[in-house]
């Protein structure tokens, strides 16, 4: 990656926006965004996150690019890439920002032309909002930034994905398979939204506001959900997340089966069992 | 409530030694407490907490006060109401700081003796962490205080608890039944409790620190949890718990079915619902 590289961003929403940003940022003076929106395009270019863009006859921004960032949905970005990956210039490397990757990047690999390659990411940051104009709002100095590789990819892809971490200043960057990262997720985002979810659904639930202390206050702030995007996430990651849920609700199972026994000893020792790994964790992130 | 008022404080943990020190800065020159820990009674003497305390020979103490706070586990309070309440005199206001209340105030207010008045409250407050060493840490300033009277109080006794929250300076005073407390307790506090510890019991949970996001993190923070406590508050409202877990699941298993027909729509609806209520209890929140 250097400073004259020519970026193109492809969709520009909260995270395309956030890239466009940091990349300009971090002194990379060719960025270039396509988006449906022409408020988009508009706002990130008098904000000075891109260069340029356009929301039609962009071939030609297609065609010049040398780095390409999909920040779309996942369905979309298949959608994309079969009608314009073509257009792409053998040498060019392309990531994304998708939360699912199994299925999707083997797909996208096999649609883009020869020399074209495309080495999957996750930059696990986002915020309850959307649109290029929250852009600022995103942080990514905390985040992890995950790169899934498959067997397609280059050491130099790898490289790039690297990079790209680097330059948006997240503070871990971290390698993993398609199917671990699924797996992954579908128990520490998808699992936890579909809970904050489901508590947040109960009848009434805006009613006890008066009454709350700060543990439902933390469990339910991820119910502010952007509909589209987590129905499509969820579908994609289904089986994962199914699995996930299964093994929760047998876990929730459990310990309504010592309430009901009234055995305060299974439930100490639960008790026990997650202060022991929540101080595990905490140690470990600590650690890092 | 007045300034020469003789306060006891019984049970000198996180919370009654958060109260010894709260009423002390607030002015009151006359707070005692017991504790069958002399470490405790010395440490809140020390950091002049109290102006003086026991672990023995306290029945003096429990004659000549005034006001009672009852800082003990549910099942803790009634033993000490059985085996000492006699010894309050008439004209004494008694409360507590229990996280469940039906079932125990009734049967506290039957044991305690004519003219003496028992008011039960909970403070909504709290800390990962237990022992009157790390009283200084609670913080009342955000929270609610919930008092829960029954037919046999009286308005003094009402007033005594909406002074005492006052003094303590909780940023919120309620008054509701006790059925009403336990069920909105079994909901806000005690369901979210459950959920976070079968969160983290997940086989290798600790072992995420490294790919997770923060919505796990907020998730999660509740499941270092006082095993003895929460078992004893779970045990005490176990037929609301109960039934909020049941409440919970069926919905959890809602979103499931959505996911296993790949019923977008569906799921779609969901998530706006739920990001309606959380909507409107930010709002409500705001306005408070």
């Amino acid at each position: 990656m250097n400073k004259n590289d020519r970026f193109l961003i492809v969709g520009l929403g909260l995270l395309g926006g956030s890239y466009a940003r940091g990349l300009t940022r971090a002194g990379f003076g060719e960025v270039y965004a396509i988006d449906t929106n022409p408020e988009a395009i508009r706002f990130a270019r008098d904000k000075g996150y891109i260069a340029d863009g356009a929301t039609e006859n962009f071939e030609e921004l297609v065609r010049m690019a040398d780095r390409v960032i999909f920040a779309l949905y996942p369905t979309a970005l298949e959608g994309w890439v079969a009608r314009y990956g073509a257009l792409l210039r053998p040498g060019c490397i392309c990531t994304d920002v998708s939360g699912v990757k199994a299925g999707l990047v083997e797909t996208v690999q096999a649609t883009l032309p020869e020399g074209v390659e495309f080495i999957a990411s996750h930059p696990m940051a986002g915020k309850e909002v959307s649109g290029v104009e929250n852009a600022h709002l995103v942080d990514f100095s905390p985040a992890n930034f995950l790169i899934t590789p498959t067997e397609r990819n280059t050491p130099e892809g790898v490289e790039f994905a690297r990079q790209l971490g680097r330059a948006l200043g997240f503070a871990h960057i971290r390698v993993l398979s398609c199917a671990e990262h699924d797996r992954m997720i579908g128990y520490v985002s998808q699992l936890t939204h579909a809970i904050a979810v489901s508590l947040m659904c109960a009848p009434g639930a805006e009613r006890f506001a008066e009454y709350t202390g700060d543990s439902f206050r933390d469990l339910t702030r991820i119910a502010r959900i952007n509909e589209t995007m987590w129905a499509e996430l969820f579908l994609w990651n289904r089986e994962n997340l199914i699995d996930e849920i299964d093994g929760f609700t047998a876990r929730l199972q459990a310990l309504k089966s010592y309430l009901q026994q009234g055995d305060r000893a299974a439930l100490e020792e639960m008790f026990r069992q997650s202060t022991r790994a929540r101080a595990a964790f905490d140690k470990k992130e600590k650690e890092e």
